[in-house]
């Protein structure tokens, strides 16, 4: 297998790229293409042993910058690594695309101008996972369609659960709608058709769900639009780090409270890695052709190495051939509504 | 000031809710009116130092339960506590009605069937209070409202603006609108034109803010829809639960951690206490002709309490003539929209 990784992608690039990369590379022994500048990644590649490693260097002359804008880094830096690493997907050079850069401008150079739609999918989604007693879950969308149609909801949900199956390893996943309250009725407008189209099949849903019940692992899938969902999502890493910065604040107030933090710091260490976003690494944009996993842009190098094994997953998975297979089966492709076709 | 308890509201009625009551009474030396079944507030009562408290109590042979449908209960139980507590509110027997009973029986019984809207209001609102560094905020629509248009979201921000200004006492209020990133054009439709109309006056919008921006205390107000700021306020719930939960069990793994988590003990109660539903006690509906306050059913005593302080702040700062007023100043009152003439 052969996992593409944008070089340029991090807040700090090349060196957690390049480092997480070298990490994947002797983990699971498959081969790495950096895509990049080339003389920045080969100065950072010196920095680590790589004897025995599959490591490629593929150059890429420009960068998208976390400041660029979706709308026009598409066009705009046609030779990013963004682009150049997709090409190599597309054209069947590599397996998986892997990158912690700008969210929105590699959904946007994926589904408009690189990748695009797999045939029949309205909208792709972006999605979350997270891992609760030892069980991952994906969460979707959050964040790629703040107005989402009740068809759309539906294909996430289809899609969410073809991930969880094939990627996660869920057997039968429960898919969950998220709503303000869980009988059925309560919900918007949205919630309440989409629940409509997901009762008719094609996923095991157990109805609607509340944050509550998403954040004990009650569902394996959870579907929700873009907006809410990004809400969701951004709350709990705020949420977390406001607190984590209490309790810190609080453990250092008094003496006998110093000592507690001290010896606390192993439980916190096992806390903080069950609640660790980089524990997980990336998520799959899902609905493009070809797997593509987004990570966070603070990324370290193990967060790199994980989005990697999340790639990985994805494609021992056959995500892709799964999508478009469940598609055509379940009747929820899209016919032709004209969206993507002009990039 | 005279402000009735609904004594029939919390899932432990009424032992907690009489208590609060008297400690409100004792705290604030105002008149307190418990209504619901009077024998048993009446035996509450006696277990309780009174003396030299005012505290009344008045019959409601009928009490709404956690399970009441809102849509049945306005109608169907029209003695019960909540009816009767806000009749009194209605006829001027008393200033304000808290309750931590059903919530969405509470915002009926209020909107369609006693209190009523203030004229002009589109939508009422339902709000929570957070207290971030010494500081209150207020969220609204955190549930009322599901589905909602730019106009209510704009009625919103002037309502939980003059709270904030009149009764949470923060000058100058600064007005943010939640969204999936803080860059103007970003956000859903709803979201998009919410911020054209905020834009042109009435209250001081600072425009877009994510959650991260909203627990770091940036904003004195924070406007949503109901269905992500159910959404919000919810992950963040569940999200604190099952953190707090986390911890517990890694401070019991091994005698280390235990003797840690005997060591912090002050500490987390400090933390504990920042972020704490009970030390807001409550929280205020918008919109209704009437202080009223809704507070959680797994209120204790102390929870109470501070509920009725929330109703004391609130007509203190005589938040019912402002919004009035406000509405009246600020062009943005609904003219007539039928809502609310059925009850």
């Amino acid at each position: 297998m052969k996992i593409v990784l944008d070089a340029m992608g991090s807040d700090e690039h090349p060196a957690p790229d390049v480092e997480g990369a070298v990490l994947a590379a002797r983990e699971y022994k498959e081969t790495i293409i950096l895509v990049g500048d080339e003389a920045r990644i080969k100065a950072e590649l010196v920095k680590h042993k790589t004897d025995g490693l599959s490591i490629e260097v593929v150059h890429a002359s420009q960068a998208v910058a976390m400041t660029d804008k979706p709308g026009t880094v598409g066009r705009g830096k046609p030779d990013s690594s963004m682009h150049v690493g997709m090409r190599l997907v597309k054209e069947g050079g590599a397996d998986a695309f892997v990158t912690m850069g700008n969210t929105g401008a590699a959904l946007a150079i994926a589904t408009l101008h690189v990748l695009r739609r797999i045939s029949g999918v309205y909208r792709p989604a972006l999605s979350a996972i997270l891992r609760l007693q030892e069980r991952s879950m994906i969460l979707l969308d959050i964040g790629a369609n703040a107005d989402c149609k009740p068809e759309w909801m539906a294909q996430f949900a289809l899609m969410g659960s073809l991930y969880a199956e094939h990627a996660l390893k869920n057997n039968k996943p429960r898919v969950g709608l998220l709503s303000n309250g869980e009988e059925a009725g309560k919900g918007s407008a949205l919630v309440q058709e989409t629940a409509e189209l997901l009762l008719t099949g094609g996923v095991n849903f157990i109805g609607n769900v509340e944050p509550k019940e998403v954040l004990k692992g009650g569902v394996d899938v959870a579907v929700m639009d873009g907006f809410s969902g990004n809400v969701m999502l951004k709350t709990m890493e705020a949420f977390g780090s406001a607190l984590f910065g209490l309790i810190r604040q609080e453990l250092m107030a008094d003496s006998r409270s110093k000592l507690a933090g001290l010896l606390a710091k192993p439980a916190f260490r096992r806390v903080y890695r069950q609640v660790d976003p980089f524990e997980i690494g990336g998520a799959p944009l899902l609905g493009v052709d070809g797997v593509v996993i987004i990570g966070h842009g603070r990324s370290n190098g193990i967060a790199v190495k994980n989005a990697i094994r999340q790639a990985r997953n994805a494609v021992n998975g056959r995500i892709v051939p799964a999508i478009r297979q469940g598609l055509s089966t379940n009747a929820q492709a899209a016919v032709a509504d004209g969206f993507g076709e002009q990039g």
